[in-house]
């Protein structure tokens, strides 16, 4: 198969580093590009990051001497990942999409647009039948797919076994978030050192919000939203890479703790069917120790594209709690749009 | 008023230390007797603890000196507080309880006893009636009072207003603790560095179950269990002091949230009517800024004897969600059972 | 005696801060005025530092509605404490210098200029008289007095008593600083988790700089360098406050380990025999457990103003080799400078 | 090549995991027992290290059945490593040695034994002919090979090509040790989090005298000491892995900052040359950034099995100054004593 070329929007920054390194050896996809903002454009990649590689080891050689480009239109590619700032990312990534190239994008202004899907390829990938539409009310030649924001991949993926084996009714969770969520500089040494911040901006109303759309209905080329209630608590906490989730979740339909792990367990989707290269052999993991999963210990199973789940039991108010941890930068943001560009090209969007 | 003589059983652990920083200038008491275990009784306090004395500054110049002595019935003190562990307490307790000794324990062998009381004194003074039966049943000569769990206390303290005014329905508590909490050396660095703990032996069962006794009511020499259901979470993460708990909570009697705030600031109980010298001027304080209470910032509010309360607002399934941080080897442990102590004082029990 | 106003330049920033912080009960000085930028000049004191408070405690009640001012001659004080940036501080220490007010600067900006003192009043208080020069040359009404940078302080400070008693002859020390070193934000919480970064800009030549000027005579209005060498590494750590130094060093005049140690012990300077408020009244404590001096541990001794000596043994290239701990903002920063203008105002410089 | 049946001792601890880790899929070596404690013994490893897995991923499927045995010679293995604490090994590692074993240790015992060699494969391969000498006089079947401290590793590692090329003469070094360093639980997080701990038992006296020892010569089957002087400051920080050093150096033949370069970054030795499966390409790596090597950035550099030297400068005392950073579990310990046997079997020995 010959290799789709790829651009990475916002090269320089730390979800941009992470598509990098996920990308470099990818079989479906070549890096053909690395746009960045008009101060790094015209630079070699390897100035322009100096000594903000953020990701383990070495920026990748067929990298570092690749130039750095101006986010516009024009570049020689056909798929542009996004991985700007959400302050600056909408006209670009619309600019984009106008001009024909697919953008699979990482950041959250195009999330909640009625004509524009919200995908995790395990969960509704049926969702992707919504670009026709999108290309047509917007008469844009190419088209914008997103993914949801970290703390809700980690919990929708892990959680969906559930979902499609008996429908979820209430979730209320708690989020320990990694500090690599907030990007680079980021938090403060200051702020975190024997410290838990109890806040993160925004982040509750996404994790509240978000999951209703992507277990939401297309119909008529509409979403409807799902019918369930989430609460969501959103702290920040002195770990690198790994959001742990504690959760609590009554089902529409009753079921045994036996038959709900059984559900976990045996969870596999389309990209594992397709055989998508960057989809995990197990996206959902259960474990069964009574301390797990851990983030530092955990965060890297399946290559950090998995969902961990763990420490199921009853509640005494809902039916079940768990743990949930999921890899923030890798699955929670750039794995993720990967693997939708790897479904939108199995699937012949592209 | 002349001071009781107390000691401490336990005095070279981390909590024992505790206590002796609080006791040091206690106007009702003074610390007459310094208990340890047989490897360190005969030493000076000083060479006892050597290396391991955990708390901020240095130890107290006036209890340095002190011989520790063995932990049984024969010392020179009226109350005797417990900070053993809780493997080895519950019959050295007994034989002081039995001597003639008030016992004001933070060790958990006692706490769920049916007639021990389990006190916070804002909350449940009143449960120190049982003292009589106590002494009656057991024919002691003195009697045993306890206090809850680090982070019961927190939780309770913080929440009893919203019980006293509304009645408490339902509580879904996460809570993100300390590594204080768990003794000295306690946690391995190595399991911390980057990392959450998502288990606590035992405390999962320790929060569901001791507020249903605190809560309850004293009626005809028995305890009857508060009716309301509690579910919780329990993790260690790398903070120093200070147990931080997310709360989704629902009332019986439906509040405003502008109602549920006023309650919070305008609580005040016995503690503060009697003026006790370890109790905070304002027990539960409520704090409005988006991302606050934080364990560094906060925990040392009204030195450490307060449960901060922050970030109210409304809850998707529950009537509210909100903040509560404690102090867990202060009010959470030494402090509280000072105050216990201090509470038998004024009303005569000793 | 009545107190003399002084006003803080940069009183929203860190250092500022911390300077309030020291200032809300000193017995010599009353603060008049706050001045801080342009985009907070005319905001309450409360306002302007909101969120950003960060030393312990909340933000002393007297200051919390002060008006903040611009940092421009023409406020009502008679003193002013320099914690500007130095990218900024130069002009503005000169105004206020030039139009009669005395500057006590924790600045870097002036501290090489060669007719103003870099004092730590335990060791050079004689070149405080360098201000008449100063005055006289510059035709200012009043003058600048600067204190050294944080990790400076506290090695010169515990290295003063060998240096008075014995001569020194070369010094090699590494750093382990604090992060609060760094001001606010400061550090990224990315870049120092589970790390070291072994390079701070500039502090390498601070240190092998400012002691040859502070242990320098003044002879005929000039200063003249110590005659020693010096050599450092500096290191950022994951420590809140709280430098700590390693040093091995050479003395000119031969000494035993036990003259060593009763030098240290024994030192007492000007500011102790003036009893000046902030003095410490052991201004180098040292340690003989051979874990000690560590930063959470002993960085709070004589409230910061210290500096503490440990583990003093002999070398094998040296002639010894010891610890050294200073808490860096406290004795290295605005400490430093407060004690620096009660020596002025103590010896009628004010 | 066929593999040879190799063992480990103390299998479970820290060291002994990472060995297995670092054996998985050794070309030279097939891992046919695993020995530990009594307690241990008989059990399946998976459940001999219950919990205590504490190197990144899984146990090694291949590893996590075969059953735990004694420390006892009769195991069936040619080669045994040696991972005991040192206040056991002693004995055991003889007894091994006297039936015919080859014992590669990581223990301290016998590092200093005037006939059992201290090697790094880098540096000192020619020390192996004292086996001769050793097996001789203990009458023994097998024999004893011994590996470094892991912070004298790094430095002799890093130094060697100075050390050759120019001879060292005195070297000054601080170093800041990693947490793992200590075995598990080893640090208490209580000690470490906000804070750096001066001291680290025993480890000076090491980093003082094994150098000497590996740097000396073999003659007339004696070693004679290398003529230098060492002084170490050793420090733990709160980093998971990698130890970082400062070095102040000079050297016995004056070189050019360039030379001194040029030499760290051509050396290669024997390992290299033999082509040896642990042996980094390039074992010594000089990094130009004014901010680097750091250690969680750059411990993992050549698998964890180089020494990387930053920084390198001038010194005001001494020739040069620098940092150098080693992996303490896998170059400084484990990957150590494989890369010996590795030599072992090329130089057939074995």
């Amino acid at each position: 198969m010959k290799k789709t070329k790829v651009a990475v929007l916002g090269a320089t920054g730390m979800v941009g580093q992470r598509f990098l390194a996920l990308l470099e050896n990818n079989p479906y996809f070549e890096v053909s590009a690395l746009c960045a903002s008009e101060r790094s454009a015209g630079k070699e990649y390897r100035e322009a990051v100096s000594g903000r590689w953020a990701v383990e080891g070495e920026i990748p050689e067929k990298f570092a001497e690749m130039p750095v480009e101006k986010c516009e239109p024009g570049i020689d590619a056909e798929i542009v990942f996004g991985a700007l700032d959400s302050s600056i990312a909408e006209p670009i990534e619309q600019a984009f999409a106008k001009e024909g190239y697919a953008v699979s994008s990482n950041t959250r202004c195009h999330r909640m647009c009625e004509d524009i899907p919200l995908v995790i390829p395990e969960v509704n990938a049926g969702h992707l039948e919504i670009i026709e539409e999108q290309k047509k009310n917007r008469k844009w030649g190419g088209f914008i797919v997103t993914n949801p924001n970290c703390s809700t991949i980690a919990m929708v993926l892990g959680l969906h076994p559930l979902q499609k084996a008996f429908g979820l009714e209430k979730i209320s969770v708690t989020t320990m978030q990694a500090l690599s969520g907030a990007g680079y500089p980021g938090v403060s040494s200051l702020d975190i050192l024997d410290n838990v911040i109890p806040h993160i901006g925004g982040e509750e109303g996404k994790m509240e919000s978000e999951p209703l759309k992507i277990w939401g209905e297309l119909k008529g080329g509409k979403f409807e939203n799902a019918d369930m209630k989430i609460s969501a608590h959103c702290n920040r906490v002195n770990v690198k890479d790994g959001h742990l989730e504690t959760i609590s979740l009554s089902l529409k339909k009753k079921a045994s703790l036996d038959e709900v792990k059984k559900a976990l367990k045996e969870f596999r989707a389309e990209p594992q069917e397709l055989n998508l290269p960057s989809a995990p052999k197990q996206p959902v993991i259960l474990m069964e120790e009574e301390n797990r999963p851990q983030p530092r210990l955990d965060r890297m199973l399946e290559k950090g594209m998995a969902s961990v789940v763990g420490r199921i039991r009853e509640d005494k108010i809902f039916d079940y709690k768990m743990l949930i941890l999921g890899h923030n930068t890798i699955r929670g943001a750039a794995g993720c749009a990967i693997l939708n560009a790897e479904l939108l090209k199995a699937k012949k969007y592209i």
